[in-house]
């Protein structure tokens, strides 16, 4: 007889505690469901219906393209750990995957998580779902599903990861393609929230190596190193797509770019095409008091605009003549706006001016 | 001036590394495409057609409702890290959501992963993501997109995580829904691979404890026992929408269940409402080496069918009178069915005879 009986639970898997789990977070789920949604009990998969009753879908799609993304938080999640406080990064997973889709003028339709962590710990993880469940219902979609994983010998104790994706549904005809930018047009920048979510295994390496001290109040930034470094990504959604719906024929915006991990240059340099350059004026905007705060410690100017937003989230490119109606449109959706540059004839290239 | 500059790149995230990685693994994206994909350089996302030119789409599904699930590998990847064999757990992430999906009868139409990684190391991870494009294509879909995150503060040196999405459609009318189960039907197992993706938390508890060889060819397995945990998670989507189809107006198939954890009692639950029971009859099969070489290290019998598929990976349910057609096509198309049990009037509970 051998010693002694394993377990799966002594292995470190609780399936008990996950069926618990489940349970706890339909709320959060449901709170994100509109009428496409079928709500089934215990399914294996999702569904979400195209056509609903009333045919409200293909009245509005007659060639309906499915857009797909899948983008994590990163290393925030290091510093959500720390900090004990997991409310904010749901949205984050949000908004990294939402403001991806809608480049391609896309309207998100349904989101999934991949939760992986060392423990279900419900009391804790629970903020964190309905986090998601916040973002989803500021991208205006379902939170259709997802997994959460337990992996006791992957994730040390405290830690978690954060993947994500989401599927939307756009015209076909309507889909802003990177071909139609030209020279003259303008580069509008919508305001970020602060870091967003990249960046962070810097931002966490300053923190240590500077020994600066997260729940301290620092006069620069007005506010906690914690309120600063953890404020969630904004959401471009709603704003972003009732500027697209509100041009009905004219393509006034050429080409859209979320400004995430390489910057306002690479990003950009994704959606301009190789016929054209970007010029840049750094002096039109000024980038909130984190990154000067960051910079500080001891980053370059160059590296800085590498790795984070540095103020800027989200970048139009928009016909010259729209400009003005178009930041006008934006503002009146709650965004900040700025011309921040313009296309010229060259390579593919995005500079400073 | 402070000591010394920080860069993204001594925080130990490199941005380039992770362009020549994108790069690198285009290629087995590319193979898993079909005339539905739009394929987009640099995008922020992916997309896939709904209503090909010809309107093939359009013709098939008359109410297309979208089908989507997430799942991951679980620690099946710690003993794939441990034997520096990356080629097959590809393969299993892309079964544990199709075989998910294909319960409520739907074809996959795309999929996304989500790959979280110490380094990116490009020589290493392109076996994985062949295998990942092994089994989109052996599912019939497309790889549209995915993200490779990098965190060397979550993730030790050599450990990675994989969590996917697979989003498919299914035919309103025509899908597989639990209300359909009665008294009389009788259960089809189709024949696993092995432990497939489910216990290996167990399963690397029971090799470290009892010191077995992962090298080691062991005589109860007549191969090593590497090969016997490694083998990849089969994936029943051909098979199961053959079937399907050949039934062009009969409703054949009550309910289907993927048994992943929780084992044959806790997934054929899920899918058989709360008026029946299901009994299954243990004799009917003989689980592979593998499940009794496992217990023999001191797992419990009953602790093995919580755990594990016990040599059945996936479960249908059917019309007494169709049965023996439905084996019979099953096993021409590859599978390998055996009747395991039936329905019976009860309280949604499945118990062994």
């Amino acid at each position: 007889m051998p010693p002694r009986k394993f377990t799966y639970k002594s292995a470190g898997v609780d399936v008990d505690a996950n069926t618990v789990w489940v349970d706890r977070i339909k709320h959060a789920m449901r709170e994100t469901y509109g009428p496409r949604v079928i709500s089934r009990h215990n399914a294996f998969a999702g569904m979400f219906r195209l056509d609903f009753d009333e045919q409200i879908f293909r009245r509005n799609y007659r060639q309906p393209v499915l857009v797909a993304c899948a983008d994590g938080v990163g290393s925030k999640v290091l510093l959500a750990a720390e900090l004990g406080d997991l409310s904010t990064v749901g949205i984050d997973l949000v908004a990294m995957n939402v403001n991806d889709m809608i480049t391609c003028g896309a309207e998100p339709l349904f989101f999934l998580d991949y939760l992986a962590v060392h423990k279900i710990e419900p009391a804790k993880l629970v903020a964190l779902m309905e986090g998601i469940s916040q973002g989803c219902r500021m991208a205006g979609c379902a939170l259709l599903g997802g997994e959460t994983a337990e992996m006791p010998d992957i994730y040390a104790k405290g830690v978690f990861d954060l993947g994500a994706f989401a599927v939307g549904v756009v015209e076909l005809p309507r889909a802003v393609e990177p071909e139609r930018v030209m020279a003259g047009d303008r580069v509008i920048g919508l305001a970020s929230s602060g870091i967003h979510s990249n960046g962070y295994s810097l931002v966490r390496r300053v923190i240590r190596e500077r020994k600066l001290k997260l729940r301290a109040e620092y006069p620069e930034l007005g506010e906690t190193l914690a309120a600063a470094v953890m404020r969630p990504t904004r959401i471009y959604v709603a704003s972003v797509l009732k500027l697209l719906r509100s041009y009905k024929r004219k393509r006034v915006v050429s080409a859209m770019a979320h400004i995430t991990g390489g910057g306002l240059q690479e990003n950009i340099a994704r959606v301009i095409g190789p016929k054209c350059d970007v010029v840049l004026d750094r002096k039109k905007w000024a980038p909130p008091p984190i990154f000067p705060f960051l910079q500080k410690q001891g980053i370059a100017r160059r590296e800085m605009f590498r790795v984070f937003n540095m103020g800027i989230g989200y970048a139009l490119i928009v016909r010259p003549t729209f400009v003005d109606a178009a930041c006008e449109k934006l503002k009146r959706a709650g965004e900040s706006p700025v011309v921040i540059g313009k296309v010229v004839g060259g390579k593919g290239r995005v500079r400073f001016a």
